[in-house]
C-alpha cells in the first residue's frame, strides 16, 4: 500500500546481524498434512531438538494463533484462505527476525502455501508434508472429531467435507504411519544442515 | 475460540527456556505519539543499542506491516482498529518467543493501546509516549505529509482529522522535541534494566 501515512525508515540492525547472533539462519519449517497426521507433535519435537542445539525458534499452531490473530476468523473456504495468508505474513516477520519458525497447520489449499512461500522466497522456506493416509488419521482421531465430522456435525472439515491438496514438491516427506518420530525429526535436521540453515552440532 | 477443528498440544520448549537462552526476557516496547514524533528513529536506535548487548530484538512499523499483515486494512477507525489488534496479538508471539520487541505505530486510541497491555500482560508492556507538539510535528513534516492533510487532501490523519489519545500513564514519556536521541535511547535502557527486563551490561 503506498500509503501517505506510511514513511520509509532504515533498519540499523538487519536480517543478517541477528541471524549472526542466534548462529542461524531465519527460516519456516511449514508442516501440512491432515488432521491427526502428526504434525504439531513433529513440530514440536523439532523445535526441543533445535533448541537445545542453542537455536531460537517458535511453533505456531491452533492453539496460538486462532484464539488470537486469527481468532475473528471460522472455517469457511474464504476464512481459511485468510488464516493462512496472516499466518504467511506474521512467519515472514518472524523469520527477518532471525527466527527458526515452526507452523504446524492444514494448510490445506496448495496455491495458499505457494503464496507464502513465494513472499517469504524459496529458500526459507521448507514444506515438510506428514503424509497418512486419511484412513488412519479417522482410526487415531485423538478427540473424536473425526467421528462427528463423519456423522456432519462439523461443517469444511478436511478429508471428509473440505478437499486436502497434497503437496507435489515438498522438500521433506514424512509417512507419519510408518515412521517413528524421532527418524522424522533426524531427517528434517539433517535436510535443515545440507541447506546450512543450522550449522553443524 | 472453542473449536473442534483445535486440538491442545504440549510446547516441550516455553517462553522462560527461550528467555534464557537469549539471556533476557521477552517484551514490547510500545512507541505511541504523533507522526513524525520520532517513534520510528528512536525504536531503531534503541534497537541497535539492545543489539549490541546481544538481544533478540525485531521493530514493527509501518514498512514491514501495513504492506503485509494489515495489507487489506485501510485508515478508517474501524480499521485502525484491527490494525492494532492484529500487531497485538502479533506481538505477543513474539514476546512469547522471548523476543524484545520494539513498536513504532501512531496508535492513536487509548482502548487499543489497553487492550494490548491486557493481553500481554502489565509486566511484558512497556508503554513509551512519545510526546511532542503538533506545532513541531507539523513543522517536521519530513515527507510533506502534514501539508497534505491540512489541505484536506489526507482522511482520517492524525492530530488534524483524527483524534490522538496521549497515555495517562505511559511508562516511559519522552519529548521529543527538548532530549536528543541519546538521552532518550539511556533513559529507556535504564527503566529495562530497573524492571529486570535486560541484563546488566
Amino acid at each position: 500500500m503506498n500509503s501517505p501515512h506510511v514513511v520509509r525508515h532504515k533498519s540499523l540492525v538487519e536480517r543478517e546481524d541477528r541471524e549472526k547472533l542466534h548462529g542461524h539462519k531465519g527460516a519456516v519449517l511449514w508442516f501440512t498434512g491432515l488432521s491427526a497426521s502428526g504434525k504439531s507433535t513433529l513440530s514440536h519435537m523439532v523445535e526441543k531438538r533445535l533448541y537445545v542445539m542453542g537455536a531460537s525458534t517458535y511453533v505456531f499452531d491452533g492453539d496460538n494463533v486462532r484464539h488470537g490473530l486469527c481468532g475473528d476468523l471460522g472455517f469457511s473456504e474464504k476464512d481459511r484462505v485468510e488464516n493462512i495468508r496472516r499466518i504467511g505474513e506474521m512467519v515472514r516477520l518472524f523469520v527477518d527476525a532471525g527466527i527458526i519458525a515452526l507452523t504446524a497447520f492444514i494448510s490445506p489449499f496448495r496455491a495458499d502455501r505457494q503464496n507464502v512461500k513465494t513472499r517469504m522466497g524459496d529458500d526459507r522456506f521448507v514444506e515438510i508434508f506428514v503424509d497418512c493416509p486419511l484412513e488412519t488419521c479417522i482410526a487415531r482421531d485423538p478427540k473424536g472429531i473425526y467421528a462427528r465430522a463423519l456423522r456432519g456435525e462439523i461443517k469444511d472439515f478436511t478429508g471428509i467435507s473440505s478437499p486436502y491438496e497434497p503437496p507435489e514438491n515438498a522438500d521433506i516427506v514424512i509417512r507419519s504411519d510408518r515412521e517413528s518420530f524421532d527418524e522424522a525429526v533426524s531427517k528434517i535436521l539433517e535436510f535443515l544442515k545440507q541447506k546450512n540453515l543450522i550449522f553443524q552440532e
